[in-house]
């Protein structure tokens, strides 16, 4: 067995969505140990002008920022819940494995923080999410509380043909299915703390019909100034996650080069994939190379939760 | 062509979920006629507490039990539809080639039987399910009649590199949708008959949102004393189906070492996956390697499905 | 690059799904032009006794006509939108590079026509629909303005195993899901024009629910004396789009001999699937070689989307 205290250790800055952290796609060395932090900060979010949700997320931003680790590394994760949150939260790493993916050792209440540390045996994109028990899970990943880790082959990603594979940019687009009650007047319901919305979203959740589907946490975040943005000729890596419900991401004038199905890195990715589908529950990676300039836009290809519902981006592509 | 009357006879006990019926994985010798035996009992089933359905069985299970055969094996089913019942089924196998996989030839009233032999050329995991015609389709599987069977490969499971795959255990998970009307002040109708039930029902299931979707017929059906379990170090395949709704399998702290798409065993198993996607009435396979005891989850990654709606089991893995 | 005003140019004459135009499986010579021609027809159509839409439409029908072209072909597009439209069209195609699609080339008013040509460099099957911008994204596909392409690699498909696979037929499978309000008496609405009933139909598009599911525009159309037809011992390719939702197509008593994941024929096909999912926005291919005669149906694998809302079709296979 490794004598994880010998391994070198690395601080990785978190950075919010869409960027990524700064990372080598081909590993440096020998496996690390990544020191990241996170808070479990409660915010009040505008998700479309009239409608607001008690956020409660990862770093303040929906989804939870980014990490970006090689197979074979250590995450070292310290999670700080800030004194001034009303509620308890952990994380359970879809990446981990045991113990309900460290949910059951990190859940921490209001001032407390924990650490975590899991080897990253398994290569791919994978979601996280707070899981703090019974109704409460539903209701933190729906409010927000969920992000994704990269977990990189050490010799970086091969494309269908098993050659390396090298991306230019990546960007991270975490979806959010929001669901927010109204007042059976046509506005949306205010409340005082998370707690109050609680028993009211989880009713509509139910109908299993969201309000609001949205990526980077609010209609048209990422569109605009905020728009991501490329040149012509660059390979983009997009990883995208929906941590409670199925997505259709689409690139409209482009397609997946390459896509690897649920994620996995340890598998030959398809190529020639227009939309690239998301299961419930799951992060996946699509890469394409940029032919011709112009706005792209992005989507979930129900074209409904695309226009009326917010699922939907903007990008520059620069000749 | 093959001599059928020549053929080895086995019979094989059928169990109820999540057991499986004692198989080999490698097959003895060649194609047998596999006998297996269903009866379509009506029972009145507990969904939850104060939601009971006349559940449409095979075996008065919800699902019906998983069959176990090898590629090349005749499958010869004796199809009783016992006195008591009140309708007319029939079994519909997603495995079988030709006339409606079955349907058509095996409709019985209450108080007929009837046989029906076919051989399995197709390796891999498939719903069957009872299929009457017209609205009785829908309104039969969503009141809980269907299963799977497995068809292994003569030779067995192979790994994502072709090398033999032997499990230690198998599970077979049904996932159940029901629809179930309420009386509009918060209480589940009880009906008299199957058939009382069934046109709201099916007004109700038009609007394609379930009221409970749950493993093995009910909520927490598979937790507590009847919870899975393993040993550290054994390797577990997962069966999994649905035959009316898309599914996101996820265990908590776990992933899918290999996932068969669609439960193919005649294509190159996945790796890596941290859901396992049941496309709607289908029935897929995936394996796990336990590595860590405790008390696992095992759920639907819609969140809201698993922990308001029911699609959550138990399982303990002992160190 | 290419000169392409010195390469052969063909016209292809398309025709009504689910028929597929006359075309090569195999490409005999070099790169072409392929001329195509569409009107974007705004037509009342029958969805079901007392359900009318005013379907918009590529040439009439809903799905729009299946274009078949091979791998470095060009199609070239004449658009027209006839002086009769109410409304001004366009044509995003999956399959094609940058610039929306082509949605941004080709918006044109009623009595206004548009050439639009690109080059089909990704071999699989795609989805084209149209796409004015906002609101009318949702609006003009969910009221059946989409359609697919097929792009063969010039030396035809390939099998499982690497192996040349020749179809003998094909059928073009175009999945429509629609938001018909109701008069609150039980009876679906008439709107005197196309945007009459624009607003309605988008609110009840926000809950995601559809009234009909359907194959080729209308409940049963695929039916009767325009049920599909085969013989045994055919091979039969089926194609089959969803512009707007996943779809889970099944043939009852038969299989998914090959299956294309995303439609894409740079892949190796998976086999052995009983259901051959279409994630949302997608077209995707199959094929089976019918075993033995009878009346097959063909359905979407929500049993409830399949019988009460509309999605099955009847396939007449001769001895
Ligand atoms: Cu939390
Ligand atoms: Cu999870
Ligand atoms: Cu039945
Ligand atoms: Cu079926
Ligand atoms: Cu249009
Ligand atoms: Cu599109
Ligand atoms: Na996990
Ligand atoms: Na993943
Ligand atoms: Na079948
Ligand atoms: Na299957
Ligand atoms: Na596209
Ligand atoms: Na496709
Ligand atoms: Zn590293
Ligand atoms: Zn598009
Ligand atoms: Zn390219
Ligand atoms: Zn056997
Ligand atoms: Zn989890
Ligand atoms: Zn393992
Ligand atoms: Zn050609
Ligand atoms: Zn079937
Ligand atoms: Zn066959």
């Amino acid at each position: 067995a490794t004598d994880i205290s010998k391994l070198p250790r690395v601080k990785q800055e978190l950075v919010a969505p869409p960027a990524v952290p700064k990372h080598d796609q081909v590993a440096k060395g020998g496996p690390k140990v990544v020191e990241v932090r996170m808070e479990t900060k409660e915010v009040l979010m505008e998700v479309a002008p009239g409608a607001n949700v008690w956020a409660l997320t990862f770093n303040g931003s929906v989804p939870g920022p980014l990490i970006v680790v090689h197979e074979g590394d250590y995450v070292e994760l310290t999670l700080v819940n800030p004194k001034e949150s009303t509620l308890a939260h952990n994380v359970d790493f879809h990446a981990a494995t045991g113990a309900l993916g460290g949910a059951g050792l990190t859940l921490i209440q209001p001032g407390e923080e924990v650490v975590l540390r899991w080897k990253a045996v398994k290569p791919g994109v994978f979601v996280y999410h707070c899981a703090p028990g019974g109704t409460m899970i539903p209701f933190h990943v729906i409010s927000g509380m969920n992000g994704a880790i990269m977990v990189l082959p050490r010799d970086g990603l091969k494309d269908a043909e098993g050659k390396p594979y090298r991306y230019d940019r990546a960007f991270y687009i975490g979806e959010q299915d929001y669901y927010l009650p109204n007042d059976g007047k046509g506005k949306f319901k205010e409340f005082a703390t998370p707690a109050a919305g609680m028993h009211e979203m989880l009713e509509l959740a139910k109908g299993l019909i969201p309000t609001h589907v949205v990526f980077n946490g609010a209609v048209g975040a990422i569109t605009g100034d905020n728009a991501l943005s490329a040149k012509v000729g660059e390979k983009v890596l997009f990883i995208h996650s929906q941590a409670n419900r199925p997505s259709y991401p689409h690139l409209i004038g482009g397609h997946a080069d390459l896509y690897w199905v649920g994620g996995s890195f340890s598998d030959v990715p398809l190529t020639s994939q227009e939309t690239w589908f998301v299961p419930a529950g799951s992060a996946v990676a699509a890469a394409y190379e940029f032919h011709q300039p112009g706005l792209y836009v992005y989507l979930s290809h129900n074209l409904i939760e695309a226009v009326l519902l917010g699922a939907a981006l903007h990008m520059n592509v620069e000749g």
